[in-house]
């Protein structure tokens, strides 16, 4: 069956705006011109905006992974010690890319069902009396699992246990989906990517950096060319950039940061509250579980879901592909098979939601899992409840 | 509310897909060149795939209602009688043009809440015996109501009353939609519009013409130019045409008929077929009554649902298209601001149109409409049933 | 040889611009929605401005012959005499379907090398003393010749003879071309196609209509529908039109006046004007001759040249084709195969002028046409003092 | 000036022809589906073929720069030498990156009028006898300066001094316009980027590894996540990628891998040698000097043009811009503003190349830099003498 629009509903690439697609369909320009300028410039102080900073933003032509490279590379020495915790597989990963860099990962454990836990990073802080951890590094919206860490919380941590170590956020599926401000959060370096909340096609990836983390750049002893922010700075300050940009990408972000403000984050932000909540109703109606237990860490951005014993969540994802065009994410690596995950992020509305939930649904049917009818229903009735209270507060 | 694709779901234009506007946004090219015959020769030869006809087909660069007109002009005298049918707003516009321009047609009236009526069409054949009825026209799917005409019942009726009348049959929202055959159901004018099942923008109609018809207008009196059949003939043979054709839209129609092949037609049809039978479904669940009275005659491609007395369908459109972003068809003169219309055609899918429905059964509560909630659930029923028999028979 | 981009140098269809492209790369909407109302209204308020008049636009969904009959059909009476100009092949055609409508064209003959004689115009109008001319018909720039007729001289001549018939203008190759101005020169109708001085796919036609013409429509005796002015003027009135409009080409449309606003339709003419004395300088300098004999009615739109005796153009415009990728118009009946034309209009710059003159000079070379070269050269000299000059006046 | 088609004449990015964009110009799939398997084994195998090697090749997603760092930091570490050639501003570059990497770069000093000295590099690997440089690194085709290394006579180099260092070569600028073999040319690591001769937007990058480097990447120290092969490696093999792939980019390299075999890579590299040859024809007959002094190194992609004493090249840069709507590339670093350079690679034909030989040529004149006209002329004749061959020959 491949009538109609694919749903891809995956918990990112999200689905790409006409708007965005149209923008990055121009003929690429002269980046070393008079033009372009423009377009780099709006590009830089645009996603200022969308990161709530007014320190430095660098953009790299790269995958989000290139980025979480870049705030390490830009910071740190080799052996260094980095605190990171295991809120699921992209957390795990980060630590993976830090050994291969050759810095010194302490891992804090988690079981992937919840965010970060503030209270535990302030006592490896509080007993770490040599001050080796150099960096804390966090994901704010963690894409295996749909648990979202409270960055706040986090930097109240550090704050209380008076660790001057660096804080980085990965932000790379919450940017512009979840209420996020890198300056008023004390954030030194916020890790993102293109393919989520910003709506775009992947292939371009950001860092926001506190001017501490700029200025520890100038003496961090890895090495580094291509992710250096030292080299962007000066090109930068004109709208251009040290090597070729991924132009007709700027071209499809210029036109994200214009649409993210006509509609207002803050309204991005609650449609994707509303989506969430529609989204964790159904499932309960279903009668399954949704992989993030801890309940104000449930992501608006994607919900992870627990297949019942003994069922396949990639038959499932398989069934529900064939039957009804619609591409839902996988569990990944400790969750493999167990777990399957529904984006509900980017540009995305409340029928394209239903559509989703209803392919879930009936996936669910025809994969013969076990399931209660209503799900649907479910979600229809939050998103009515929630409006009637929208409106009523307006 | 913006964000995410607008649901167009009135019954036509209909969702026009990727692949088609895609293939339209190339440069123009020259009319009179080599390269645009190739282009000439696909559409025409593949239109006549669609009509399943062996005979020719005429391509304009104009709306539907231009393919109306030239069906007459080409075929029939000033003064000229022709019998009609009033299945609903559509027919009723056709028999006005036909009045414009200086036809007499007779009006069988009808309820608008069913297809015409073969035999009454019969009865009026029968006694018409001079002969003077030169044509009878019917609308295939009365966009306006949701109701289908039996076709082929009507070629029976006429050739039970051995009546040498033309058949003109108006395929404007049916074709490649709702299964159709020119040749083998002995049409002699079929009038088409290219945004409805052939899912591309307004702006190109069709005659496919029966060597009965391309010979009487030869002969036939109402005068003519752009309509000309046979000024069309001479360039179309080499892929040509006598005035400047719109190109981009035949780049358009051209994939549209390759995509409508890769599907398969049947496969098309049954799509239709399946989608209207989920939508009644949901209508019926709401408690609400579907304009089409007579059930053998209920539309795959639009549903028209009646209001209930006291309320506006005008009021929940609008409410409808504020809250969810969703386009719906409205009541047309009779049965303005009392019927609403879903349409349920083209590039469309499973989850396209449970969005749909959820959009009309979130919009019926918002607009304080009284309903019962489940008609979405309804819809899910069916389309799940009608699979699994799909797949059984498979 | 396909690399790099087709260089369309027919005179229309022009090169569509990407963002003219893009704008109608756009899902189609609800043509009876409020949205729908915007885009209609734009469209035709800003094709007054266009046509630089104040009275009703109309717009369909057409080639531009369709244009040229409604211009017909709206305001003429069966038999009616209109008196036409042969400049060229369009003016024949115009010609032709008027008799095909069953008017009564008299028509003065010309030599396809100049525009209309106003002076001739004159003299048959003052003949004219039953007042039997209903309409005076010429053709602003007569594609198939490249000659301009001075409509401002005509509307003198007929002003001069006290004649009261209509006044129409086919401008469907120079409108947003050359200067035009609907109201200031006293025209009654003007005819208009989407495909050339408005950068446009073909699919559009339009008709720019006085009070004068206007009022007559009400008693013309012509059969018409699809055409009817009056059919148009409600829904017209706000944003709507009376059938489905070509949605897409209307996005298009909108964008065009834009673009044309923003270079300004002064600095438009200019730089056509520029290119065609450009042009002409080349064929000059190749030492063949411009079809066009009368120097002051040269077209800044096109410019066909007449081959040496015993060459055949359309070996030539293949070999051009072929070897270069460039399509060049050619010779038109009576000039078949003896002339060809080359386009410059549009969306159009000095470099692109150069390469087509450079393809027109290869060409004839390969061709084994007798030329000199130095076109070129001549071309980038002219190019260059029309420049200085604009610079020193500015 | 701003109506018609910019000319982006720089040495890359080159034009984008519409296919690429048009293929582009679609939704983001899921990068882990089965539908991208397909998009991810056609690009990998497709740049197999382009490259002209049966080993394997990686693609990211980054700027040409991405690749150089790549080719290094996979196969050496800290302190290695290698040993790099200085044909201009991009060879330097690529040794001041490898110095920040760790690596000791020996750099062969050259007068940028050159391609690399085979001759100067086997005397240098004859005089490393204890082997310590691991790599030689040559740019193909440096695109600051329009010269051509001689790759083969590098390799017979160093196989003459029987060196075992790695062959690299930065291919970024040549790749799919010059003449290249990976496999046949015995070359270790080929890095090339998307927007030259690919024909597409910057953002991906590719390097082409030999089995010798990549055994050698299982013991190289540099240290490495983004840039891994390793990595790469096994999701390549069913065509995913390790992190989430630029996709839409994707979609437009396999356009452009089926155009450049629909139209043949012999005719391609002949068509910029062509190009080449007429663009220095200009040069010459305008009395300027070619940048690259030895005949036989000059290059098809690109002709940098030095500026008579006392003329800005970049004050002419910005006059052709202003007045012509053209962007050329400016000389770097060494030459800034002594040089500019003609672009004329990618997606490019006969008419567009004298269109920008024509931008230059007025260009010249308008910023009163002194010439002789007559270069358009004689890039003609060379167009024409080199058809005339090659329809001789064929």
């Amino acid at each position: 069956m491949t009538a109609g629009r694919h749903f891809l509903q995956i918990p990112g690439p999200s689905n790409v705006p006409d708007r965005i697609l149209r923008a990055m369909d121009y003929p690429t320009m002269d980046h070393r011109g008079p033009a372009f300028a423009e377009v780099g410039c709006k590009a830089l102080k645009g996603m200022k905006s969308i990161f709530r900073t007014e320190s430095r933003v660098v953009i790299y032509p790269s995958s989000g992974t290139g980025a979480w490279e870049a705030a390490l590379v830009n910071t740190l020495s080799p052996g260094d010690t980095v605190l990171m915790y295991e809120t699921g597989h992209f957390a795990t990963l980060w630590k993976a890319l830090a050994q291969k860099l050759g810095l010194n990962p302490v891992f804090i454990e988690g079981n992937w069902r919840a965010g970060a836990d503030a209270a535990e990073i302030e006592e490896r802080l509080r007993a770490d009396k040599g001050r080796e951890i150099r960096a804390v590094c966090v994901v704010h919206n963690e894409t295996s699992t749909g648990a979202v860490t409270d960055v706040v919380a986090v930097r109240r941590a550090m704050d209380a246990a008076k660790h001057p170590a660096l804080l980085m956020v990965d932000t790379i599926s919450s940017l512009a989906s979840v209420d996020y401000r890198h300056d008023e959060w004390g954030v030194d370096v916020t890790v993102a990517g293109s393919q989520k909340g910003l709506m775009l096609p992947p292939g371009l990836s950001f860092n926001a950096v506190s001017e501490k983390a700029m200025k520890l750049s100038e003496s961090a002893g890895l090495k580094r060319s291509y992710w250096s922010w030292a080299e962007m700075a000066g090109p930068n300050d004109k709208g251009y950039f040290p090597y070729t940009p991924a132009t007709n990408l700027l071209y499809g972000l210029n036109e994200a940061i214009d649409m993210l403000h006509e509609e207002g984050l803050d309204n991005v932000f609650a449609r994707h509250r509303r989506h969430g909540a529609a989204a964790r109703a159904a499932v309960g109606a279903w009668g399954l579980e949704v992989l993030c237990a801890k309940a104000e860490d449930r992501s608006p951005v994607l919900t992870a879901v627990m297949m019942p014993e003994g069922h396949s969540a990639d038959n499932f994802r398989a069934v529900t592909l064939r039957n009804y065009d619609m591409s839902l994410g996988n569990g990944l690596s400790k969750v493999a098979d167990r777990v399957f995950r529904i984006g509900h992020l980017g540009d995305f509305n409340d029928l394209m939601l239903i559509g989703t939930l209803a392919g879930v649904e009936m996936g669910l049917r025809d994969a013969g899992v076990p399931y209660r009818a209503g799900g649907v229903q479910a979600a229809m009735e939050v998103l009515g409840q929630m409006s009637d209270n929208a409106r009523a507060a307006a």
